[in-house]
């Protein structure tokens, strides 16, 4: 963390479960909001008194305050219920700090309370810590771990789908019909027995699979395609990850089998191109001529939107989606970006097909994270 | 929602699944902020390609716009990378609208950005929106469903600490000498399966259970106090339950039962006041003499704090947190807020007892929603 020249410190107030960039400064979990100040180096907090013990053996941190001490000196120079604002511009004020920069996201009623006494409050863009989007061995470690529980939960779920007998079109199981539910269960289930929080699972179908944040529901049927898309944090070390397959049980038409492997060969244009220097946006246009040249073409059609129409990929780690992009905005990949590649192609009249692993950009190329096969049928 | 006279209109850019109020507000989970303006009762929503299907079937609003369409406009008008501020700089100047009301969490980089384009924002303290701590009938089944399955979740996990047998003073199961984290997964795995989602589940005995934001963790003892304090979230009506119980296994010394009576008295101590009208501070000052005239003090001891160093309880709804406090603030209490009564005692000697019921302010009292029984020893 620094913070430019012209600016005296840093400051966050965040709960670090809320605040990936609050995590990643103290590394430490934090359910309520509180106050990190950076400056020159030096990293204070002002904790309450139920995260003050856990703060002084846990969190990464130079100097821990006491937000009650603080409450208290105010409350004897006359404010009856001093604010975290009246506090925060208190701690400034002992430190001699006259001008912050805050992030993006920085509660917007604190910064007008800061500048209405006397304190320069500047919004940064994200990245907000510069260092962040540039993984360390460790943190790829912690990427790699949460992608090993991802991939064994996707193993489970399409191994019961693949499992599934077919009756009038329908996939049934052990239970009955198998539903997007069921599945999602399993996934959600697996990946909790492991420490891993999996939120917003999707296992849709057929025309559920052309709306991307389609999570699916109800039956699922054989000979349509079904997109799982995965994308838990690890409970222990707060990191995603964020993987996607596409199955179907029993036989694709051939052009769904076109659309797949135009797909997966998406996957290739932007592999061969991704490593450090690359430009996102330059990936993100070549998988979309790619797919124009196969024949793919991308629009609105019979009133909603069919082709390829999100991005190829985006930055995680501590954040399911951060910065880096790789879309139609100008985005630099360095080394250490840990992103997604995930082109899909989705048509009502053969469903949706999205392939998604995890990687990291290296000065020479990339290092695939993903090791569950892709196949279609199962 | 309403804003003032002085004031155009009410914005909002949040995603519904970090923001309540925006969830509040649109009664649909979306999981990447969008943008809502609320102009004298209209409520306008501009959405992303992604989510624009989905909301002109689920949102309650009265006009859905086009992120892209605006997005395209601004680039034939020269800027050739809108961000998301000039989007609604745009979107605002299209109704004439030049003053704003935000949340205070309202992002400081947008309000700057938006005051650069010549708009008035200014902050609404908590609640921002007025009528949200105020639940109806049907928020108040909804919380009373996620109640239903934290009660047979706790109910599940104190019959397991119930049958675990004693070697050696250490809680063993059929798995071996129990833990705070076997429990807490046999209590997240039991709400996963109803569709709540249970974060930072406490199952902490002895020494931990005296920190109240210590999760707990290892072996479980006999003869020392555990607190099991759980409080899922329904991912279907995104409402919350928060119900704690501190239980025994084998028999409580006579210290110990004394604390554990005295906490059972002090929640009648809070539900006796209890009704609309009166302030959650008198009711926290109430239980704080209860306390003391029972001889349990507060204050540092041993280099740490006891006795009881929290509100006496607090609002939820579609947050865990949220306004009314019953603390040491002044917070008027209305019929229909939900909050939880949960007082508790803190001692190194004898561990930690809290526990928390859920309920519901009336015109003339309280309704409870917690059904689970109180008992110490099990």
């Amino acid at each position: 963390m620094s913070h430019p020249p012209e600016i005296d410190a840093i400051l966050m107030i965040a709960s670090s479960e809320a605040s990936a960039d609050m995590l990643y400064a103290v590394g430490m979990f934090v359910p309520d909001p509180f106050t990190c100040i950076e400056q020159n180096g030096r990293r204070t907090l002002v904790m309450s008194d139920l995260e003050i013990d856990r703060a002084r053996t846990q969190a990464k941190a130079d100097e821990i305050l006491s937000l009650t001490a603080y409450q208290n000196r105010l409350k004897e120079r006359g404010i009856p219920q001093p604010d975290l604002a009246d506090v925060v511009a208190e701690a400034l004020r002992d430190k001699n700090i006259r001008s912050v920069q805050v992030p993006l996201g920085f509660p917007v009623g604190y910064a007008d309370r800061l500048r209405e006494r006397g304190i320069i409050v500047q919004a940064k863009d994200d990245p907000f810590l510069d260092a962040r989007p540039t993984k360390t061995p460790q943190e790829i470690e912690y990427i790699a771990l949460a992608s090993r529980h991802t991939e064994s939960a996707l193993r489970e779920a399409i191994g019961t789908i693949g499992e599934a007998i077919v009756k009038d079109g329908l996939l049934c199981g052990p239970e009955g019909v198998m539903t997007s539910e069921y599945v999602k269960k399993i996934i959600n289930l697996h990946l909790l027995e492991r420490d891993c929080l999996a939120l917003h699972t999707i296992v849709a179908g057929g025309l559920q699979g052309c709306d991307p944040h389609d999570q699916g529901s109800g039956p699922l049927r054989a000979g349509e395609p079904i997109i799982l898309d995965v994308f838990p944090r690890s409970n222990v070390t707060g990191y995603f990850a964020d993987i996607t397959r596409t199955v179907i049980k029993g036989r694709a038409s051939d052009a769904l089998k076109r659309q797949y492997d135009a797909v997966l060969e998406a996957q290739e244009v932007a592999f061969v191109r991704l490593k450090a220097g690359i430009d996102g946006q330059d990936i993100h246009k070549a998988v979309e001529d790619h797919f124009k040249k196969q024949g793919f073409e991308t629009g609105e059609k019979d009133g909603r939107l069919q082709g390829f129409f999100h991005g190829t990929g985006h930055g995680f780690g501590l954040e399911v989606h951060e910065p880096p992009r790789i879309s139609n905005i100008s985005c630099l990949l360095k080394a250490g970006h840990a992103v997604t590649v995930e082109p899909g192609l989705y048509y009502t009249a053969t469903g949706g097909v999205r392939i998604e692993d995890n990687v990291v950009v290296t000065e020479t190329g990339y290092e695939n994270l993903t090791r569950i096969e892709k196949r279609l049928e199962i």
